[in-house]
């Protein structure tokens, strides 16, 4: 269902078919953490499936959606219990920060105002800071929390996976989240001024996430339409959810996006700093990129791409690759080094970055400006040189007491995917790894979703944490709303696979669910335990659209004849009742045919 | 383009968008072998680039088509030359070859009748038994040109790739078919009856093929959507097509098949022999399956799933499965198995079977009957003993001289997929492996395309000879023509990262091209080179849909401020400039500016 509530914005709302939101607390009663239930038919005999929900309040009937308004704001209580932070005036929104949006153009301001927050003097704010002061947070036992999965009453699976030396533990607890943090091997991305944030993880040991880049363009799209693909990216699994916008109207479109995100959100600050300079790198400066840093620290964003990794001396080093710099990010720095004959200012002011970010707990996610753009450029000088400039980057920001993930490529062919992952634990001292798939081909523009999960999934394996989607329209123009849609459930399968291949303890519960529902013929079970089951509902329905269809044995695939789960279970049926008969009887019969059922190999 | 010959079946006709069907001959000029040239725009400098083509004359405006005379027959002069077939009477159609179809709902016979050919008696005619008496074939030259895709004027790449014990040459040469095909590590599907076929090789030293199932159900479809799908597959890219159908009309689906089909064709003859009985799995027989696999051998069938390695004492080890048997032919065998208590009838006259099918060279597929349905059941012991049964079979096949790939999964988490390459090569001397996927994960009904794609571009890296394709419907129902190209594509993909991965010398040819077309905004040239033209141009009209973006130095994803490849571009052409103006001035100018563009690191 969708609500239209105003300024001509809706949303799709209520819950995903076959399924509730339902809350989990902690033991003071103080946490309401959301996951998703998945009934199941009765004739399953089986407790209810439990996933994760990344789809906030929207799914919850329950709760009044007002996009004008914004979401509530739990975590302010958590924020100023702490004590360590204060209201301030805040920044003037200036016309440059809507990249001098003539009034007709303008996009809405957002109508409820708030006054920001940040650290009070000499107060350390990080969710990392606090985790290397003993202290669990209430954002990380809400983690806890979330990441079980219910685990303690699902069914068991025996521990099955290969983990590259990760360490996932049985249960997740507080205390274990709080250790995580604090050696920087997991982040939790929350600014204090994102109170509307259901908190989560990114780290190797936790489940894998999944990134959706929104975000319009100077080409296309509007705000409307962003804050429309927020919410659908995180209704089928985006776990962050990045703005990537460019065009003018930025500054209003993310704050309309924050106010109605329960998740994370990322961004590249540069990509504003480059609008208040009318889109001329050379002109960029270190004041104007600080001042865009404090602007959107103080809106709420809870991650900042940073391209400090683009060093004057690694730009020559892709001077023969054969699709250069790929990163608009990375390119834009490039220009700006040579055209001024100097170290980017973004490296030589990262002590300062670092205090900015850390005023307001932005969490760093080290951008890869040099990462390959094409599967000839994989793997090579510049690309390295610069994941070890990052991984110089990762130990300042971690002495800054600044949380840090490390953004990784990009095209990527299968048999040189896993150095990437080595190299980085190698050098960035097991800081998170959020990847760009990697595309393990070229040669498919329109299915790149497709190329890269097959080489997310491997590296999500192999260890990384966050995996950026890439939609079938990458290298072609703007995502729609479907092209969303189609590459968060690309990712959530590259993620899940993942897991299963860790040996996540809660993550084949569900594989097991949908192919116990499978065998016993429970259709609407199947189609509603699967990532998307509507698609699911309509794929068998085009053949077989009858409600009786919903509980036959066989779909229209095979037919009734050929359904090799119904002759299977016939033949347990067959040798069930025969066994019902007796055994003497059995034995006999069996001896007189001259053979045994189940012969011992 | 699209043609309606003759009883309202009509396919797709034509170029694919962008490029030409050509032909390469061999020194004799006896062969005429096809490959698909993509032309470039001018200003790219280079020439066209040159791929495998599957599509058959169907994309060649100079062949007319006339389906229902069915494809012309260049492969019948080869095999009359040999001189080791003779015309026969043939096997005389019955009524319950077409499952007793009533006049009403008999789908029509094929209009044109030909005789079919077997071995004369004493001589063999398999490419295998050719092949080990040092003959190189018509069809083995033919494979050998049609795999080097012109790698002889192709830009060259230094091999690069990780090919796991692979023995992949630089050039193919006939000589090197024949040995594969001689030792079994690579077979020719080419029944002497099927000489509309344009050969194709699947090994694991050849490029990795793809195969695409089509055919009816007893639920839904008919004879021309069947041939429409047909060609619509290897339109897009399939290697081989398995006609997998299992109503009535079985017969004449597939005579009209197999005469308008230029790649092998598969089936899984036990379907027909269940509809022969009525469909009870009990009342199946030798004498029935005999009657068939001869019915079909005539016909022209290439390959022959054969579960003869789900023996009797296997089917208790399915027992505690998830999801049981989830092969239509295994859990048919199963059943009779178990109901007379006896071992099967396929592995107990599995040598009659090799000397039919040495008569007409139809290839095995030995099918793995007990593969995993889902994540629970993979690896286990019912899988595993009968892929130890394959291998036994596999030896038993080549004592005959008859040609042997091997089935294999399935649901496999990633962590177990490699597993089941390296104990296939173990267990069944290096026959070409043959995988369903595998599926990744089973929490995406809807999407099994893509989880099956990641599993498929793994042990397709790791080995395997051809991906078995697995479409969006699967597990829901009857695939129709978009969900075949959807999973053709996927596959393509798969198979074409995996060739990538194994450093296939002429892959990356075709990725470098589309990366140089894209960093120079040859927009048409990125769409011709892709997978699908069709989609990628579509998708970048749907936002810049006039002429002159074709060429616009940006897209919509990023709009042109914001392009990092126009960036670099800029950046190159500025150093370029600057080197212009002579490197004396450009050295002076540096010192100046107190720093160098490309400094030594």
């Amino acid at each position: 269902m969708t609500t239209t509530p105003t300024n001509g914005i809706s949303v799709t709302t209520g819950p995903i078919l076959g399924s509730r939101r339902v809350y989990r607390t902690n033991a003071a009663g103080t946490l309401r953490v959301p996951l998703r239930e998945i009934a199941l038919h009765p004739t399953a005999g089986e407790l209810p499936v439990t996933v994760y929900d990344t789809s906030g309040p929207y799914s919850d009937p329950a709760v009044a959606i007002d996009i004008a308004r914004g979401l509530p704001c739990p975590r302010d209580a958590w924020t100023m219990a702490r004590g360590d932070v204060e209201e301030i005036a805040g920044r003037v929104v200036r016309a440059e920060d809507n990249g001098n949006a003539a009034a007709a153009a303008l996009a809405p301001v957002f109508p409820a105002q708030r006054r920001p927050l940040r650290a009070k003097p000499g107060h350390s704010i990080t969710q990392m800071e606090y985790a290397r002061r003993g202290i669990v947070t209430a954002e990380m036992e809400y983690v806890a929390i979330r990441e079980n999965l219910c685990r303690d009453t699902a069914r068991k699976n025996a521990r099955d996976g290969e983990d590259f030396g990760a360490a996932i533990p049985d249960i997740v607890t507080p205390e274990f989240v709080r250790d995580e943090v604090a050696r920087g091997r997991a982040i939790i991305p929350a600014n204090v001024n994102h109170g509307e944030l259901e908190p989560m993880a990114i780290g190797r040991n936790f489940l894998v996430k999944i990134n959706a880049n929104i975000g319009n363009s100077a080409v296309t799209s509007a705000i409307a339409n962003e804050v429309d693909k927020m919410v659908w990216a995180i209704r089928w699994g985006a776990d962050t959810v990045m703005d990537l916008s460019t065009g003018r109207n930025i500054h209003n479109i993310r704050e309309w996006i924050i106010r109605n995100a329960p998740v994370p959100i990322g961004t590249v600050p540069i990509y504003q700093a480059l609008e208040k300079v009318g889109g001329v790198a050379e002109e960029l400066s270190w004041e104007v990129y600080r001042d865009t840093l404090i602007e959107q620290a103080e809106q709420g964003v809870d991650y900042f791409t940073v391209h400090a990794g683009v060093r004057l001396p690694w730009i020559p080093l892709t001077a023969d690759r054969v699709t250069g710099i790929v990163s608009r990010g990375g390119s834009i720095m490039a220009k700006w080094c040579l055209s001024h004959h100097r170290e980017s200012f973004l490296y030589e002011h990262f002590d300062e970055i670092c205090q900015i970010m850390r005023a307001y707990d932005v969490s760093f996610s080290l951008g890869d400006g040099l990462r390959p753009g094409s599967i000839a450029d994989a793997n090579d000088a510049a690309q390295f040189a610069e994941l070890e400039t990052l991984g110089e980057l990762t130990k300042v920001a971690w002495r800054h007491g600044v949380q840090v993930m490390i953004e990784g490529p990009g095209h990527v062919p299968m048999h040189k995917i896993k150095a990437n992952m080595d190299k980085q634990l190698a050098v960035c001292g097991e800081a998170p790894f959020y990847t760009l798939g990697p595309l393990t081909t070229d040669i498919a523009p329109g299915y790149d979703h497709i190329t890269s999960a097959i080489g997310a999934a491997m590296i999500g394996w192999f260890g990384t944490a966050m995996l950026c989607y890439v939609t079938p329209k990458e290298h072609l123009g703007l995502p729609n709303r479907d092209d969303v849609k189609q590459g968060v459930i690309a990712y959530k399968i590259a993620a899940h696979a993942a897991d299963l291949a860790k040996g996540h303890p809660a993550a084949q519960a569900r594989d097991d669910a949908v192919s116990r529902a499978r065998f016993e013929f429970r259709w609407e079970d199947q189609f509603n335990l699967g990532l998307d089951p509507e698609t699911a509902r309509a794929y068998h329905d085009a053949t077989l659209p009858k409600e009786a269809h919903k509980t036959a044995h066989f779909c229209s695939m095979c037919g009734p004849k050929f359904c090799s789960m119904k002759i299977t279970q016939d033949i347990r049926t067959q040798v069930k009742e025969e066994q019902a008969k007796g055994m003497a009887e059995m034995r006999e019969k069996f001896r007189a045919s001259g053979g045994e059922i189940y012969l011992p190999r």
